[in-house]
C-alpha cells in the first residue's frame, strides 16, 4: 500500500541541449507517481481537489545522479514516507530500462482547504485506505 | 497602437536537443508578446481575467523558419489584424538580434464569459483603447 | 499503416489557470503521436537521429474545439497525408474519452542532415515500410 | 561579486489550475538568475558550454513559502555560498513585488568536460573573477 511506480518514455520537448532530460522536469514525473500511488489506493486526486481538497508542495530536493535520455522508458518509484497528518511526505527513485538509479528525490505537500486556503489535516477517507 | 514588440532571451530550458528551441515553445513566446500589447494599450490581461473575461486560443499557426538558439536575445513583433468582434485575430513576427526572421505565426482568440462560459463580443473599451 | 494512435493521461504541470491544459502543449502530444506512429512502422525516431537524421518541424496549426482537463485519458489519431518526400505532413485529431473531438491539427517537418544541416530526401528505409 | 538579482513577470504558461505558478517551473527561474550572475561577472555561459565545459545540476532544493501568481513581477537574488572547486553552488531568494519572500533555494552544479563527460575543477577565468 506504501508504495507504487509508474513507467513513461522521455519526451523530445523534455530534453535540452545537453541532450538529457532538463532537469526541472523532474518535479512532474515525481508528480505523475504520487498521483497514481493515489489512483491505486482507491483515490482520484482531481476528484479530492474538486471536492475542496489541495495538495501543494512545500518542499521538493532532487538529486541527480545520471542522467535520463530522450525515448528512455523511464521507472519513478514512489514510496510513503509516514502516515500523513497535516503534511504528506514522499521519497522518490527514478530508474532507467538497465536498473540504473537516474535520481533520488523527496517531496512534502501540504492538505489545505481549496476555499479558506488554510492547512487542514489528512481527510479521514486517506488514513482508512492507508490502515487496509 | 495596433502593433508592439517585446524582446527576451532564451532559456536553457526552451531548448531540446537539437540545441534549439524546441518549436512548441512558441505559443509562450507569441501569449507573452499579445499579453504586453494589450498592456501596452492600457489593459491589464490579468485584471480582464478577475473581471470575469477569458480569451483561450481558438486557433494557432506557426511557420518556422530559423532555429531560436540558447541565450539569444529574440524580439516578437506583434500586429492587430483587424477590429476584433467576438474575435480578436493576431500576426506575429519572430526575429534574433541580427534580424533574420525565425517564425512567422498567426492566432485567433475569442472573448468569454468566465463564468457562463460563452462567448460574448470585445468588451467596449478594449474597442475605445483601439480608437484612439 | 499511414494511421495509429496513442493515448495518455493529461499531466497536473500542463494545465494553466483557466483550469485546462495550456494551449501550447499540444505540439508535445502531437510529436508524441508521430515517434510513435514511427515505432509502430519499425523505425526508431531516437535511432534515426544517432544516424543522423534529423526531423525539425516546418510548420504547425491546431484548431481548439474543446478543451481537456487534468487527468483526463487523451488520444491523438495521428494520419500520414501523403507518400513524403524531403517533407513530412501529418494530420492529427484529437479526443477524449468521451470521444469529443479537442482538437485537430497538422504539422509539417522536413528530412534533414543532422550534419549538414541541409534538407535530404526521405530515407529508402521508411519510404519501404510505407510500401507494405 | 557574490550575489545578483533578476526580475522578471511569470508567464500565463507556467500556471497550473490551482491558479499559481506550477512548483516545477522554480528550477527554471533558479537558472536564469545563476546564468546572469555568470553574465554579470563577465562570463557567457553560451560561450563556456561552446568551449567544451558544462554545468550539470547534481542537486536542486526549494522550499516554498507563499505562491507566484500570473504576471507577478518575480525577483530571484543568487548567492554564490563559497569559492567553487569541482562544484558550485548557490542559494537564491525568490521575491515578489510586496517583498514577500515566495520560496527559498540551493542548487549544486558540477563542472564537466563536455567531451569526456568527466567532472573537471572550476575554470582558473571564472576563479580570477571572484577574487576581484
Amino acid at each position: 500500500m506504501l508504495t507504487n511506480e509508474i513507467s513513461f518514455r522521455i519526451r523530445y520537448a523534455e530534453t535540452d541541449q545537453m541532450g538529457v532530460v532538463y532537469h526541472g522536469n523532474y518535479a512532474q514525473y515525481l508528480e505523475m507517481a504520487r498521483v497514481e500511488w493515489l489512483r491505486y489506493l482507491g483515490i482520484s486526486y482531481r476528484d479530492m481537489e474538486e471536492n475542496g481538497i489541495m495538495l501543494p508542495v512545500v518542499s521538493l530536493s532532487i538529486s541527480y545522479i545520471k542522467p535520463a535520455l530522450y525515448d528512455d522508458l523511464v521507472t519513478v518509484k514512489v514510496m510513503l514516507k509516514k502516515i500523513p497528518a497535516v503534511r504528506i511526505e514522499f521519497d522518490y527513485e527514478v530508474t532507467n530500462e538497465m536498473d540504473e538509479v537516474l535520481a533520488k528525490a523527496n517531496t512534502v505537500l501540504a492538505f489545505m482547504d481549496k476555499e479558506k486556503k488554510r492547512p487542514i489535516r489528512c481527510p479521514e477517507y486517506i488514513l482508512e485506505k492507508l490502515r487496509k
